[in-house]
């Protein structure tokens, strides 16, 4: 949601290698300190999540996923938003998002001075009862008055379709039914719509075919991708998604995280492996990749265990220093 | 090289959705018998490497690259190679290919009877002096010698790029390098031309873009990719392949392997986790996935540890079982 930032991604007509090299910027929205902590077994005190916030500001994230306003009985390491918000430096170039699910976690993220928030919508009923004790249809009425209340405030507004590609409980998800809901959403279109892999199932055209719905149903809102990579599909479910144009793409710091309500979740992509992959292919982030695997390398420290990402055991490529000077055995 | 199969990828025109599911096939090489056993701590026996071999006969594979005709010293885990060869089962349907990288060795493999040879020229001099004691020039010389033995004796032969896309010694590979590699091989042109990522550095655009370089420059000859998933890129490249209509696609099963000789060097991509993407979008390879995650699990018994592969951790989808009938936490 930054302004002035060129979001179109086009093949530069100029390469004429025909490899298609990408053009532009594409949003990352850092969603460790929210979707990646919330499932870590060790729980950061709110000076170490602020620490790790203002670093993920240093390495140039413009948009961030901070803190969920739920009941802290569902999330306890999520209990301190406020606090959280509080003590975050602030800048107009970043924008800080909150969880919100119901009007209660809206006016406090209001209060808390947050200024996107992220509303989820479970695609499928047995998963939104585990999830949020609620259905898809009733998810769907309630996001009609939160939209309304978040327009009366000015704040921009994400919704994302949680188990968009497929339910841990319910197997496959239709195209029929995430058309059902994507026509539901345009009554109160938010300002960008997400398909959340919250299960990591999906592989890469799924994720065109199912950006191409958004797009054909709801042809003014941002689009948005959630991908978790539980099958390892996640790196290349975001580089189809590059490709489909879409706007924006969900990333977690060292890959952290998973769902709390979703048997055999696993963390989202890892995002210093995503920008590796999108910095080489000519795609703009804004952000240092090397401060960033700085920031891994603490977070790891910070849980006491080595994060799932790879590019910070491999190393950027290419090396500031030539392997070659290293010893080989 | 299955006869009969047809290779060629398409986007099925009946496809209304808009999604481009693949038509077609493509050929999978299993490389962990070779490129994954050869750089793992423990040392398959003899006995225990053909009923490896032998179940993924028995999954649907028919390209497996088994084992290496090299000297001992060099790389003691294939000292057995005549033996593994002398009791694999053998099949019309199955080819056995085999690592070699002179002409010592591929009067070996011609004695043991394998079908395919596979012989790499590494890309820059650095790397092939640390690898085969050469350099890139007397590599392309040699093949050209291997070529015509293997000719005269109907074999059919790839030849392996390696570090196509990134040194660990050198850093970037220039595409005027590989250029000057590829029009040299067509002075004797194999069957198959595969690019290899060694140190997996490679990113969607340049396996686009280094796969059209091949097609320009060796239009008859076939084009595999070997990618391995050292900075997460590894099953994005591959989908990038499929689309950019490659061949064979090298994969080790439960993503086990490395190089020896390469600093900071990780397994290939995982095979399950490669066909597990491939099936869901519509492009058959012949596979049994359950079979072949099955003996993900055996080999990990075998091998005395967990494989980087996540297919077999997190279970195929949709699951047989509904998940639902789980216990949720």
């Amino acid at each position: 949601m930054r302004d002035g930032v060129e979001t179109t991604k086009t093949i530069d007509p100029a390469d004429e290698t025909g490899a298609g090299h990408f053009v532009g910027a594409i949003d990352i929205i850092e969603v460790a300190p929210r979707d990646g902590l919330q499932d870590e077994p060790v729980h950061l005190s709110t000076r170490e999540k602020v620490a790790f916030i203002t670093r993920l500001v240093e390495a140039g994230f413009t948009r961030i996923e901070v803190t969920s306003f739920v009941h802290p009985r569902a999330v306890p390491q999520m209990a301190d938003a406020e606090a959280v918000m509080a003590a975050l430096p602030r800048t107009d170039a970043v924008s800080y998002s909150a969880l919100v699910l119901n009007e209660r976690g809206l006016e406090r993220a209001l209060a808390a001075g947050v200024d996107e928030i992220n509303y989820v919508v479970v695609a499928t009923d047995t998963f939104a009862g585990h999830n949020q004790n609620t259905t898809t249809a009733d998810g769907l009425a309630l996001w009609n008055r939160i939209s309304e209340l978040a327009r009366a405030s000015s704040l921009t507004t994400a919704v994302t379709i949680g188990a968009a590609f497929g339910c841990p409980f319910e197997g496959e998800v239709g195209a029929d039914r995430l058309e059902w809901i994507l026509r539901n959403l345009t009554e109160h279109p938010p300002d960008e719509i997400s398909l959340a892999d919250t299960i990591g199932v999906a592989v890469p055209t799924d994720v065109v075919h199912r950006l191409g719905m958004v797009k054909q149903i709801a042809p003014t809102v941002r689009r948005r991708l959630h991908v978790h990579n539980t099958r390892n599909t996640g790196i290349a479910n975001a580089y189809a998604a590059v490709e489909a144009g879409v706007d924006a793409l969900d990333a977690s710091a060292g890959g952290i995280g998973g769902c709390p309500f979703a048997p055999s979740a696993t963390g989202n992509i890892p995002t210093e492996d995503l920008i590796y992959m999108l910095h080489r292919m000519g795609v703009s982030t804004g952000v240092a990749l090397e401060s960033l695997v700085d920031t891994v390398g603490w977070l790891g420290e910070v849980l006491g265990n080595e994060s799932p990402g790879l590019l910070s055991r491999a190393g950027i490529f290419p090396p500031a220093r030539p392997l070659a000077t290293l010893e080989v055995e």
